[in-house]
């Protein structure tokens, strides 16, 4: 995989758009991006967990996150760039499309 | 299982003794207890958090938890007591055990 770069204004205005259309918040005093998913109950939330964990060995890119219960909050910004990259628009999609 | 209840001063000072002298630390605006843990990756400290949720789910006892790459930070108290009960302190001592 390619080193990750920070996003160009151009890139980061068209993605940004359409995730936050979907849920998805840009950070105040970081340059970041979050989201809380709910799910039925704890083994749902844990199984796409589970999915999203396996994605993100994958793409060696790994979320921040807490889980209580049913629920999941997701945080992603790449430590390499010191904020938003590809990686984390990426793995946001990837988020929403297993949560269906 | 039993329904929960709140632990005794006498139980809970015998379990707080042995928990705090293995890194847990009592909540100071919660009755809760919480520790971080730290494994060597992100493999490590999933495959741990997917052990204990099948623990958890068995158990019908689910912890707070954040995690970030090799860390995971676990907060552990009973919804239906309002505070620390016999779970919490068997979940802990189970979390202990599985991290080694």
């Amino acid at each position: 995989m390619n080193k990750p770069e920070k996003l160009s204004d151009a890139q980061r205005s068209t993605a940004l758009a359409e995730l936050t259309a979907h849920g998805w918040q840009v950070g105040e005093d970081r340059d970041a991006i979050s989201k809380t998913f709910t799910f039925g109950d704890f083994n749902e939330a844990f199984g796409w967990m589970t999915r999203v964990a396996l994605i993100a060995e994958h793409m060696n890119h790994h979320p921040e996150w807490s889980n209580v219960y049913k629920t999941v909050k997701v945080t992603l910004s790449t430590h390499d760039v010191g904020g938003l990259s590809a990686l984390d628009i990426a793995m946001a999609t990837k988020m929403d499309r297993l949560a269906g």
